[in-house]
C-alpha cells in the first residue's frame, strides 16, 4: 500500500473542498446570512489540514487498483466529514450525525433528508445552495473533477481512480488520455446543466432554478421548497422530467452523438433503459386512470407518473405527487425501477441497466445450458462478447450488494419502524434515490431513525455511490499490508 | 425430444397416484366419510388415463438432461391436476383453482392454505389425511419414490430425473447405482418419520400424530387443528422443533453417520446451517425478552423462537405463536431465514444453505480480486474446489429466481393487498414455506387473492420445489423441437 500517495490525494481533496465552500460563502454574502462564518470556519479547517497533508512529496506516484479504491473511499469520507461541519456549526441540524447524513446524502446524490419539508424551506439560502452544490460535484465524481485541473499523481494510472469512482461496470475511455476524457465529460455535464437552468429560469426564481438544476444534474433530489417540486408549473415539471432522463443516460452517448456516431450512441443499454421508462410510465398511468380513488385527468396521470418514474429510475428522488398513496401495483413498479437505476456512465445510481442486462442474459444462458450442457456460449452486448471476468465480477457485485442490503435491514429493523419503511429506507439510500415508502415516503423524512441506523444508512449511501467495492476494500486487513 | 418416454412416465405417475389415493380412501372408510366416493372417482380417472398412456412401448428409452427436466415438470403438474380433483368434487373448496392451490401447496411441501384455521379443522378426515400425505410424498420426490419400485425407463440415465427433482445444486450419489441411492434415502426418510410418530403418539391423538409426522417429514406445514400447533403440549412442540431441524439436514449425512464417516457427515453446509439456526434463535429470544410488550417467560421465549426459526428455515411453516405480532427485528430475521432455507438434499425448500455459501464465497473472491486483479482462486467447500460451472449455474439460478420473484410480485400486487402481504406471500410460496406476514401471516390465509394471483402463486410453488429450471425449460421453444 502506497501511503504517501493516499496522504497527498486526501490533501488535495481538502484544498478543493475549500474552493467548493466559496459557492455557499458567496451565496451567504448575497443574502447577508450570518451562516457565512460557519462556512468560513470549515473552509479554513480544510485549507489548514490540506496544507499539512501536502507537505513532502511521495517517492512513488504509481496508483494500482488497490490504491485507486482506497483513495476514492477515503476522499469521499473526508469530503463528507468536513462538508458536514457548517451544517452542524450553524445549529440548523440537531446533531453531527444528522449533518453528516445530510451531506453524505448530498455528495452521493441520494437526496434523503433528515428535515421535514417546512424545515427545509426555512433553511438559510447558503445551506440550501451548499446541499444542491454537493449533488452537482458528487454526481460526476469529485476525483474526476480534480483530474480535470490537476495531473493527479503523475498521470498514467488515473484510470484506476476513474474506475473506482465512476458508476457502472466498465469505464468508457472516449479518448486515449484519461484526463481528456474527464474534461469532455465535465464539459457535457456543465453544458446540460446550463441548458436546464436557462429553460427553468423563465418559470421560477433564479435561486430555485440554480438549485433544481444542480440537483437534477447530479440526479440528487434535494429541493428548496416544502412541497418539493409540486409547486412548480406543469412546464417546469416537464422540463425537470426530461432532464432527469437525460442525466440518467451514459454521457459517452452524448459524445458519440456530437461525433456523429449515432449507432454507438443508441446502444443496447440505452434502448433497454428507454424501454423500461416507457413501459413503467404506461403501466402506472393505466393503473392510476383505472383506480377511481384518484381524481387525476389523463393528462395529469401521465405527467405525474412520468415525473415519478423519471425521478426514481434516474435515482433523483424529486417528487410532485405523494406516490406512497398510489395503488400497490404502481408502488411495486416504482420500487422495482428503484433497483434498476440509471445507465452506467451517467450520474444516476441503482444497479445500472447494463448490469441488469448481463445478469438477465447470464440467467437465460444457464437455463439454455440445462438443455445442452456441453454448449458454451458467450454473453454478448451490442454484438460484442462480454468476457467471463466481467460477468463474474457483476455477479459478485450483485451478491455483495444484496448481503449489505440484508445486513443493513437487520440493524435498521432494531428501530422498530414498519417493514415497508425499513425495506424502502435501505432501497432509497443504497440506490442513492432519496424517498422510499411509508414513513420515508415523499411526505416523510429520515429524522425518526436512531443515530446507529443513520450511520448504517450513511454507509449504504457511500456503498451505493462508490459501487460497493471501494468501501468493502477498506475493511479487508490485506489492504493495509505494506 | 423423446416424446415416447415422457408419455410413458406420465402414465406411470398416474398409476402411482391411484395407489396414493388408497391412503385417503382407507381413512374415509375408517371414519365412514362420504367423501370416499370423490377419492374413488379421482382414483379411477388416474387408472384410466394412466393405462391409456402406457399403451405402446417407446423405442428409445434414454433420458437426457432435457427429457429429465420435462418429465419432472410434467409429472408434477399432472400429479397436482388430478390430486386436486377430490378436493373440488367434495365441495369443500369453493373453486377448482383453490383446490389446485391447496394440493400444489401439499405436493411442493409449501403448506400455504386457502382456508381459515376453523375451516381446516372442519375438513373431513380423509381430506386432511390426503393433504398431509401429499407433503410426505412431495418432500422426498415422487419420481424418486417411483424409482424405488420401478427400473424407470431402462435405468442408466435416472440421474437426470433425480437431478431435476432433488433439491440442491448437486446430487449425492451415495452408492454407484442411482436406484439403490433412492432406496437408501427413502429408508432413512421412512425411519425418521416413524420415529417422530412414535414420539408424538404418547401426547396427541393417533390421527394428529400421523398427520403432523407426514407434514414435518416433508417440511410441509399443513396442520389439522384451527390453532396450528399452538394447542399441543410443550413436549410435542419440542419434538416437532427437533424433527423440523432433522428433516432440513442433507439425508446423505445420516447415511454417512450410519457408515461411521462422521467427518463427512458434519460438512460445512450443516455446520453453517446449525450456526444460522442457533444465532437466529438467540437473537429472537433476546429481542422478545427485551421487548416489554410480550408476557413470555424466558423459557417460553426460547421455545417459541426455536419453534418459529426451525419452522421457517426448514420451510415447514407450522406455527405456535403468531410471529406477525413480534417486533420488527425478529420479523426481519424470520424473513431472512425464509430465503436461506434448508440444506441441499433434504426435504426443505428455500435457496439452500450450500447455494448461499457459494454465492457468499463468490462475492468475497471478487472483492479480493479487486486488490489483486490477476490472482485467480477457486472457491472451495470442505477443501474441495467448486468448479466454475457450478458457480455460474448457482449465479444463474439465483438471478432467475429473483426475476421470477419480481415478476410474480408485480402481478400479485394488482390485487391491491399491502406491500408486506404481497412480498411475503411470494416469499412463502417460492420458498415452499407456507405462512408469511400481515394478511398471509400465521393467523391469516391465501383465500383473499384473486384467481390469477393464485395461479401465479401455484406457479411459484412449483418453481420453488423443482428449483426453477425444470419449469422454465417448459417455456423454451427449443425444448419442444424434435
Amino acid at each position: 500500500m502506497n501511503y504517501g500517495i493516499i496522504k497527498r490525494t486526501v490533501g488535495w481533496i481538502l484544498l478543493f473542498e475549500a474552493t467548493f465552500f466559496l459557492v455557499p460563502v458567496f451565496t451567504a454574502v448575497i443574502y447577508r446570512e450570518k451562516e457565512v462564518y460557519d462556512f468560513l470556519i470549515a473552509l479554513f479547517s480544510c485549507v489548514a489540514l490540506g496544507s499539512v497533508l501536502l507537505i513532502g512529496k511521495p517517492k512513488n506516484t504509481s496508483i494500482y487498483a488497490k490504491e485507486g479504491f482506497v483513495i476514492v473511499a477515503l476522499c469521499w469520507i473526508t469530503l463528507s466529514l468536513f462538508g458536514a461541519l457548517p451544517l452542524r456549526l450553524s445549529q440548523t441540524y440537531p446533531t453531527y450525525v444528522d449533518a453528516l447524513f445530510e451531506i453524505v446524502s448530498g455528495f452521493t446524490t441520494t437526496g434523503a433528508c433528515v428535515l421535514s419539508g417546512e424545515q427545509v424551506q426555512a433553511l438559510p439560502r447558503c445551506i440550501l445552495m451548499w446541499r444542491s452544490f454537493t449533488h452537482w460535484i458528487g454526481g460526476m465524481g469529485v476525483l474526476v473533477f480534480i483530474m480535470v485541473f490537476l495531473p493527479l499523481c503523475g498521470g498514467g494510472n488515473n484510470i484506476n481512480i476513474m474506475r473506482a469512482e465512476s458508476p457502472g461496470p466498465t469505464v468508457n475511455k472516449l479518448v486515449p488520455k484519461m484526463r481528456s476524457t474527464a474534461k469532455i465529460l465535465y464539459l457535457i455535464y456543465g453544458a446540460l446543466t446550463l441548458l436546464q437552468f436557462v429553460l427553468l429560469i423563465f418559470d421560477m426564481p433564479v435561486f430555485d432554478a440554480i438549485n433544481i438544476s444542480f440537483a437534477t444534474a447530479g440526479t440528487g433530489g434535494f429541493s428548496v421548497r416544502a412541497d418539493g417540486c409540486a409547486g412548480y408549473s406543469a412546464y417546469s415539471q416537464i422540463v425537470i422530467t426530461v432532464f432527469m432522463i437525460l442525466f440518467s443516460v451514459n454521457f459517452a452517448s452524448y459524445y458519440f452523438i456530437i461525433c456523429g456516431k449515432f449507432k454507438e450512441a443508441f446502444n443496447l443499454e440505452i434502448r433497454v433503459f428507454l424501454g423500461i421508462v416507457v413501459t413503467a410510465i404506461t403501466l402506472i398511468t393505466v393503473n392510476l386512470c383505472l383506480s377511481n380513488a384518484y381524481a387525476y385527468t389523463t393528462g395529469e396521470a401521465i405527467r405525474y407518473s412520468a415525473f415519478s418514474v423519471a425521478s426514481l429510475i434516474s435515482t433523483t428522488g424529486f417528487s410532485t405527487e405523494n406516490f406512497d398513496l398510489w395503488p400497490s401495483f404502481s408502488k411495486t413498479i416504482l420500487v422495482m425501477i428503484m433497483f434498476v437505476g440509471a445507465c452506467a456512465g451517467s450520474t444516476g445510481g441503482g444497479l445500472k441497466v447494463s448490469r441488469i442486462i448481463v445478469l438477465f442474459k447470464g440467467a437465460t444462458r444457464e437455463t439454455r445450458r440445462m438443455l445442452h450442457p456441453k454448449q458454451i456460449k458467450k454473453i454478448t452486448i451490442d454484438k460484442r462478447a462480454v468476457d467471463d471476468e466481467t460477468v463474474r465480477n457483476i455477479n459478485g457485485f450483485f451478491i455483495a450488494y444484496l448481503l449489505i442490503f440484508i445486513l443493513s435491514l437487520l440493524i435498521v429493523s432494531l428501530d422498530g419502524q414498519s417493514t415497508t419503511t425499513n425495506f424502502t429506507a435501505i432501497t432509497a439510500t443504497i440506490n442513492n434515490i432519496g424517498p422510499g415508502l411509508d414513513a420515508v415516503g415523499p411526505a416523510g423524512n429520515f429524522a425518526m431513525f436512531s443515530w446507529w441506523s443513520k450511520v448504517v444508512l450513511i454507509f449504504d449511501m457511500l456503498i451505493g455511490r462508490l459501487e460497493v467495492f471501494p468501501i468493502l476494500v477498506l475493511f479487508m486487513p490485506k489492504t493495509w499490508k505494506k
